[in-house]
C-alpha cells in the first residue's frame, strides 16, 4: 500500500514529548483528539513482541482528559454514561461507554473520579468535552467543563512493573488494577494508574506538569535500560488479540453499547438518569441484531482502512472493521460486526479483498 | 523538518475520492473531522502558483456537515453562533463563529439554510455535532443531528468559472458569492455553492451520491485539461496572504471571537439568544487586550507546529500561530495573536526559532 506522509500544523498539536519520541525511531502518526500520536517505530510485529516480553513508554498524550468541576459534575458525568457511577469511589477509574440521546456510542473513555466534584474523561477520539459543554449549557448546570494540559505517558509491558518500582518505590505495585493514587519522583507528583491501551500489565501517568513529566520520561529510558525499554505505541496485533476495541474503527456514533458487548457498563434497571436511557431500554426489550465479535481468516496479510462485508454465499455474515496478520494465531484475526443469524461459533464467511476472496471464521472476544 | 508517514486506519476516514487522488500525485494527508484530508502534491510553491493562475480540484470531504432538521432547528443553530441569523435566507450560505458559554471559539463554520427548518453546518475541525446534541438534549429541542453522507469537493482557482460553465452550463456563472442553488449533471442533482477556502474564486460541491460525484470528479479532470487543472489542496501560503483564519491553527478554544476580528458576525445588541452572549456583551464592553494580527518576518523559510512567542526587547508582542514563506511578499507571512499596545502599525518584533532570531513586522489582515 502507498504510504503518505503527515502534514504537520499547530492544529494537529504536538506532545510534551513529540521531540524526544521522534529521535527515538518513531516512523509514522495518527492523529488523536486533534494530537500527534506516535503510530509505528521498526515493524509492527517485532513492537508486538517485544511489548509482550519487555517494557514500553508510550506517548500517549493524544489520550485527552475532559475535567469536569463543580456542584453538579456528578448529575453531568452520569447524564453522558449508561454505566450506573451511583457507588463510583475517589481513586477509582471505571470504563464506560458515553452514548448520545439515541443510545448511540460516542467514546469508551476511562472514568477517573478525582473527588466527589472532580471528573476525568481520559478519551477517545471523540469531543465529548464539546457534548459536556452543550449539556451543561441546556440543563444550566454548574459545573466546569476544561481540557487540562495532562499529558500521559503509557508504561505498559510485562517488565513494567519491575521498571516503575525501581523509580517510584515499592508502594507502586500495591496500586489495584484500575485504582490510582499519588507518587513522587524528584519532588514532583505524579498522578498514576494502573490501567493502559494492552493486556501485558503497566501504567498510565497522567503528567500535569511538563517539565516534571520529563525528567520522568528520561529517568523511565535511563533505568529502564536493563529492563530492555522501549519507545512503542498502541500495537494493533496486541489490542484485536486481546479483544480491546477502539472506538472509531470497530464502533462509531451507529452502533449501540450493547452491539458493542458493553452490556455489564449499561444500567437499564436502577433509577440513575442519563441521556439515551429511554432507547437502551428499548433495545434491551427488543435485543440486538448484530454484534461485535472475534474473526480468523486465512490470509497472511491485510489492511482495512473501512469496513468490508463477509459473506456467506449471497447472504450478509457482518462487516470486519478492524483486522491485522497475528503472529500466534499464524492467520489474519480482526473484529467484525456480526449479524444474529451467524452468531454461533465456527460461522464461516467469505472476505473479498481486490477480487481475491478468502475463507474465515467467527469466533468469540476475546480471541482464543 | 524530520518527515513522518501517517498510519491510516478506519478510524481515519477515508473519502469517496481517496483511491483516484492518491493516484494522482498525493504526498501527504492531514486529519480534519476525523477523516483524511490530502495536504500536499508536488510543492507547496507549485501548488501555489497554480492555484492562483489556473483551476484545481480539491478533496475536502473532511469539511463534514452537522445536519440539524426539525422545528427547533433554527433556535438550535442560532443558540450555537452569535452571528444574527433572524433575516437568513434560503439558498444563503453565512459564515458564523460557533462559540461556548464562555463565548469561546468552537468552530467557524459555514452554516447553509437549506429549508426553513433544515441546515447544514459545513465545518473546520471540530465535533460541532456532539456540542449541537448536548445542548438539544439538554433543553429537549425538537431536531434531528445527524452527519449526513456530503463530501464535498472544491473547484478553486480563476479558471473555475469556465469549467464549471463548460460541465453544468452558463446558470452556474449567475450563482453569487455564497449563494447556492442545484445543478444537474448526467441525471444527478447536485447542490453547488460559490465558495471554497481560498481567495481565487470557485465552487464548492456538496456531493450527496457518492457515485454520481465520482462521475463528477471525472468530468472535472477531463473537461479540465484545456484549463490545465490538477488536484490540489487548501494552501497555506495563499490562505494567510488571503487572512482565511485556520481553526484550531490561528484560534482555538481558548479566543473569543472579537479576538479572531469576528466583530461583524457578532450581534450583542439585538434580542437574539445564543449561549455565551452574556460573555460577549461583557468582553464587547471591556474591550479586548489582543487580537489576531498579519505579520512579516525576515525569513526566508519557516515551520510552526505551536505557537511562538514575539518580543520587542523583554517585552511580549503577541504569538505567532501560522507562518509560511511568501513568493510574493518574498518574505515569511503569518498570523500572530497581537497584545494590545503593540497593534499599531509597523511595530517590529524579535522571533527566536533554534537558536536565531529574526527581526519582523506587525501589520493588518489581510495582507498588502
Amino acid at each position: 500500500m502507498k504510504k503518505f506522509y503527515i502534514a504537520k500544523s499547530r492544529r494537529l498539536r504536538g506532545t510534551p514529548y513529540s521531540k524526544r519520541i521522534e529521535n527515538q525511531g518513531l516512523t509514522a502518526y495518527t492523529v488523536y483528539n486533534h494530537m500527534l500520536l506516535p503510530a509505528g517505530f521498526d515493524g509492527l510485529e517485532k513492537e508486538y513482541f517485544h511489548l509482550k516480553e519487555h517494557v514500553q513508554v508510550w506517548d500517549v498524550a493524544g489520550e485527552r482528559q475532559v475535567q469536569i468541576v463543580g456542584k453538579d459534575s456528578t448529575k453531568l458525568v452520569q447524564l453522558m454514561t449508561c454505566r450506573n457511577l451511583s457507588k463510583s469511589k475517589v481513586g477509582r477509574c471505571y470504563y464506560a461507554p458515553i452514548i448520545d440521546e439515541q443510545g448511540k456510542m460516542i467514546n469508551d473513555p476511562i472514568i477517573l473520579k478525582l473527588d466527589e466534584n472532580k471528573w476525568w474523561l481520559s478519551l477517545a477520539d471523540s469531543d465529548v468535552g464539546l457534548y459536556a459543554k452543550g449539556i451543561a449549557s441546556g440543563l444550566n448546570l454548574k459545573v466546569d467543563v476544561t481540557e487540562p494540559d495532562v499529558n500521559i505517558l503509557a508504561v505498559q509491558g510485562p517488565k513494567s512493573f519491575k521498571l516503575m518500582e525501581k523509580i517510584l518505590g515499592k508502594k507502586i505495585t500495591e496500586l489495584k488494577f484500575y485504582g490510582f493514587s499519588y507518587f513522587d519522583f524528584k519532588g514532583s507528583k505524579f498522578f498514576i494508574a494502573r490501567s493502559g491501551w494492552s493486556k501485558q500489565g503497566g501504567y498510565e501517568i497522567y503528567v500535569e506538569n511538563r517539565e516534571a513529566g520529563l525528567k520522568l520520561y528520561d529517568e523511565l529510558f535511563l533505568v529502564g535500560k536493563e529492563f530492555n525499554v522501549k519507545p512503542g505505541c498502541p500495537n494493533l496485533i496486541e489490542r484485536i488479540e486481546s479483544g480491546l476495541l477502539s472506538c472509531g474503527n470497530d464502533f462509531d456514533n451507529g452502533d449501540n453499547p450493547y452491539e458493542c458487548g458493553f452490556d455489564k457498563y449499561i444500567d437499564v434497571e436502577s433509577d440513575i438518569n442519563y441521556l439515551g436511557k429511554k432507547a437502551l431500554i428499548q433495545v434491551s426489550k427488543e435485543g440486538i441484531k448484530r454484534k461485535l465479535m472475534g474473526v480468523k481468516i486465512d490470509l497472511d496479510k491485510i489492511e482495512i482502512m473501512e469496513e468490508k462485508p463477509l459473506q456467506n454465499g449471497k447472504s450478509l455474515v457482518g462487516y470486519l472493521r478492524s483486522a491485522v496478520y497475528s503472529p500466534h494465531f499464524k492467520k489474519v484475526v480482526g473484529i467484525a460486526m456480526i449479524n444474529k443469524e451467524y452468531w454461533n461459533k465456527k460461522t464461516s464467511f467469505e472476505l473479498e479483498i481486490n477480487g481475491k476472496k478468502s475463507k474465515g471464521l467467527v469466533c468469540d472476544l476475546p480471541l482464543v
